[in-house]
């Protein structure tokens, strides 16, 4: 294993000097906290990951979870993990102290995340999904709901889930069957199916409550008549005492990678006595379950920078100590081989990945600020917050994850045949990260979540605000003098993203809709490098100013942030022009292809 | 498994239909052969493929090879698989017949390699490999040697290998250190180790003739002093017994994919009794080795092209087969689901891998055809041939292997969950693909072999020669009024390449070769679209002019061939507008960033 999975000195960089956390606590319901505060708890945070999950990673990809006698079985470490979870707070951090949370900002949590996920994927997924079914329920769920199930959920005992996907509905949630018939209890009958549930059951908990969408009997079609129910894996009887639910494990899927958390189908129902208990009110289903939904995509992009992470130091590691060839223009074979890291070819890839994870990790804790900030404002300041986060949390998703299979695989490339080898962590990242394109929607489902959605929504009044975002850091990048051509160059892409954009609504209105989204794929992967350059330009001005009154042991890390910057603006921005000649082109192959002409 | 993973009509149209392949048959090398006969023998390795080949992929990445006593214990079937490659003439199909070969062109080789590696990449590797190292044999060895080793060989009883990297030289092979220490017998002592040679050991086979690099006592440094040895693991006594001949494997690599074949470690002369039979002359080894290692890259080549290719029909497959959601702008619920090839962005991600597939398949048959040519011609004729392959060798090693990694991907994206699960067959691909831009020659290598040599040689007499190819092809399409405007797409993308190459020149003269080769990858890269696009607009024409007089059931696919093609000059051919601005800019920063930058 590599040393090193992450730096503490650029999550704090990016924290603290670059999005300004402390500034929270400007805010009562944070008041509490402080920057000292904060870094203790990552310094906690960053024990736990060191000590309990790092050390198991490999295990964990090893010893997959199995389905025995009806229960999942994962690695025995992951029921002390839960314990410790719960006990050390991880999964209340952002709850409120009257749930017996720490009430830290989202922000925090993002960046605990990051330290949990970039040690160890798998094992991170369980708190995260367990605290955010938890504050579904404390949203949107009664208070005899929240006394059941939110203590045992915190306290690591309970593990919860978000049920959603059906082996008939899977991108398109209006198909779901699930059916929820009213009892005379005021609970309801579940029956139905869900698939590729995470964490959907282990034995490292006593319980396990499930966030599930289903249809009350008579509901509406499609997505107006989903309710959200908890569907937990045992029942409360009249007694208190946990009886089955009726709800059975079918399969435990075995999966490329990803293999620390079991991915499970269920089966509610078989016998007719499984009940679920409405949360909030009926047909509101998928509006609720948008509030995990959301946070759950920060969390896939989070879970993709991590993986990248780790496969970034352990690459720039193997980089650093292995010998390989002569720099060129000096091929006397008397002298000794150089570490790689010194061919120019080597750093570009290093360079790549440190370019991803950082401006990506930068991005989530932007969406994390502008998620804290909607909590904390109220009027037009809170919807200003509200409208950025809704419209880059698509690209916070998307971007690491799709970036973050080319980055783990520059990371197998560094190590050249020991990174396709089972002794170098590297090619378990690359099978990890594969899934974060996939889970919790699409990359082609975001694609139409930002341009059919976001980018048009009130009049395009986010994507203004976004724009304005954006020129705001290139005036500032204007004031210092090493940054005024990289601001141009922002500047110059604006405008042709705001062409581009122009252009699609045009189509949206002409064309209709099959031809206005055919390329929202690669319309995101358009609008995603433009997040990241504003991104690196923010750190850049951050970086360029502290330069000049650096101490001598930053430096390093200091240059290492404006040249990874250079190249983002040298390598990834310029991607931009052959995706923008594609986007204003009108050629429609994608939409008249018929389907008939992929035969013989 | 997915019903298919090739298609025949495919192969032909590129063979017969573009390439020409059928014209060979002029030479009187050839001029037993001809078309029907060509078909007879696809349609035999077509039937090995579907029977022996395809059933075991699954089973062959699960019972992965494992070092037992000595030797590697691979699946059962290997055996039969060899004892059928060489009586069915597989392994020999190139060979004279004097040496019991098939005299078949390379061309059809390739086209045999195609359908075995897609059908079961691990699986084809055994014979091509025991091919290539036979080839060296019979090209540089004595009459002795080809009578000891080559029958053996092709008749599938002995394994070949080429042993070139150890564990302090990789890329770098002029660092390599087994030596051979002339013995009274005319023999040579061998001493060293080798690291990741494919096939190294495996008990489908009696024997396994290495062909290794290894340096004579004395001889010069560097590349100069390598020489060509046959070290066979067991060797001929004076009984003409086989013997042990003190090579060791030491180990056998547990990896990410590509599981159906051993990658070994190998320690020769522990005792000091192995023996290597020297190859030609010394000190010429590692020019002979390039014949080999050519041929290996062009296998590499195809061995993506094969796996891209039966992924592709895995997701195609699924695509028709699986319902979700309804088409855009067709939202009444009332309506069954459709299928998932109808949505554009579904087509979007067929497209794309039947257009890395097919564009590469047709490159690599031109190479072929090229390869053939410089065997069949004399003087300027065939220097022309022998320039065209040098030049494009690496970009058809290297353009399958990268996009073979983006379209496994992708048909894994168009399976979604499904897809990242061990119960469908594109996640081993994904894993299996993953080796190509590793195994002989790393994309880095081959930028700096296609940029720093191949472009360059001659004062670019090649790279002028690819030019008038290309602008061949151009004016040929111009004659198609359906084609002209993608003509020019393409000619103006030349005239930038020209630029870019310029530039490039430039840079080397006055910077040095640190900054000159400094982005050879992201020219491979580029230069590799402008081929491929080239290669599409070849098959494009010959589509257009077959559609006029096509018979109903060949409508289909010249129709999918052309809105293929349409949609690589759409979404594939203006990438190189992002790569050109960075070739052409002169922002050195991954030369300057220093490593210790790279540090917190």
């Amino acid at each position: 294993m590599a040393k090193k999975f992450l730096s503490e000195t650029n999550l704090k960089f990016l924290l603290h000097d670059v999005h300004d956390l402390a500034a929270l606590t400007d805010h009562d319901t944070y008041a509490q906290h402080n920057k000292k505060l904060f870094d203790m708890v990552l310094g906690a945070a960053m024990d736990l990951a060191k000590s309990k999950l790092y050390p198991i990673l490999e295990e964990m990809d090893e010893q997959i979870p199995e389905l025995v006698d009806g229960t999942v079985k994962v690695h025995p470490a992951v029921r002390d993990l839960m314990k410790e979870y719960g006990e050390g707070g991880w999964i209340g951090a952002a709850f409120p102290e009257k749930y017996d949370g720490e009430q830290l900002p989202m922000t925090m949590v993002m960046a605990i995340q990051y330290i949990f996920f970039s040690a160890n994927y798998g094992a991170g997924t369980y708190p995260e999904l367990t605290a955010g079914a938890a504050r579904l329920i404390t949203s949107f769920g009664s208070d005899k709901m929240i006394e059941t199930y939110v203590p045992n959920m915190l306290a690591g005992k309970w593990q919860g889930t978000m049920a959603l996907t059906e082996p008939e509905a899977g991108s398109s949630l209006a198909d779901i069957t699930t059916s929820a018939t009213p009892d005379k209890d005021g609970s309801y009958r579940i029956k139905g199916q869900k698939i590729f549930i995470s964490a959907g059951d282990h034995d490292g908990v006593d319980n396990v409550i499930h966030l599930m969408l289903a249809k009350i009997d008579g509901a509406p079609a499609g997505v107006k008549g989903i309710s959200l129910f908890v569907v937990p894996k045992m029942r409360l009887d009249e007694t208190d005492e946990l009886t089955g639910n009726d709800v059975v494990i079918s399969q435990v899927y075995h999966k490329l990678g990803y293999r620390g958390n079991p991915i499970t189908q269920l089966s509610m129902g078989e016998n007719n006595d499984c009940h679920g208990y409405l949360v909030g009110e009926p047909h509101k289903g998928l509006f609720y379950m948008f509030q995990m939904m959301n946070e759950a995509r920060l969390g896939v992009g989070m879970g993709a920078v991590g993986i990248a992470s780790a496969a970034y130091y352990a690459a720039l590691e193997y980089a650093r100590e292995r010998s390989q060839g002569r720099k060129l223009g000096k091929k006397d074979l008397a002298l000794p081989q150089v570490a790689i890291i010194e061919h120019a070819d080597v750093k570009r890839m290093l360079l790549f990945q440190r370019a991803i994870v950082e401006g990506s990790l930068s991005l989530l804790l932007q969406c994390s600020i502008y998620d804290d900030l909607v909590h904390l404002l109220d009027g037009d300041a809170r919807e200003k917050n509200a409208l950025l986060l809704d419209l880059l949390t698509p690209v916070a998703k998307s971007y690491p994850s799709e970036m973050g299979i080319l980055s783990t695989s520059q990371a197998i490339q560094c190590l050249g045949g020991y990174g396709y080898c089972k002794d170098f962590p590297v090619e378990q990242y690359y099978r990890d990260v594969r899934i974060h394109p996939i889970h919790e929607g699409t990359t082609g489902i975001q694609g139409m979540d930002l341009l059919g959605r976001k980018v048009m929504m009130h009049d395009g009044k986010a994507f203004d605000l976004f724009l304005d975002e954006v020129r705001h850091s290139i005036a500032s990048a204007r004031e210092v003098l090493e940054l005024a051509v990289y601001a141009n160059q922002l500047e110059t892409t604006l405008v042709e993203l705001q062409k581009v954009t122009k252009h699609k609504a045009e189509l949206s209105a002409s064309q209709g809709s099959e031809i206005f989204l055919a390329d929202a794929t690669l319309y995101l992967e358009y609008f995603g490098i433009i997040v990241i350059a504003w991104q690196w330009l923010k750190q850049a001005i951050v970086a360029q100013r502290q330069l000049e009154k650096a101490r001598r042991s930053r430096l390093n890390f200091l240059q290492g942030k404006l040249f990874t910057f250079r190249y983002f603006f040298a390598y990834e921005l310029p991607k931009t022009t052959g995706l923008a000649t594609r986007l204003l082109d009108t050629e429609t192959v994608t939409v008249d292809m018929e389907t008939s002409f992929f035969a013989d």
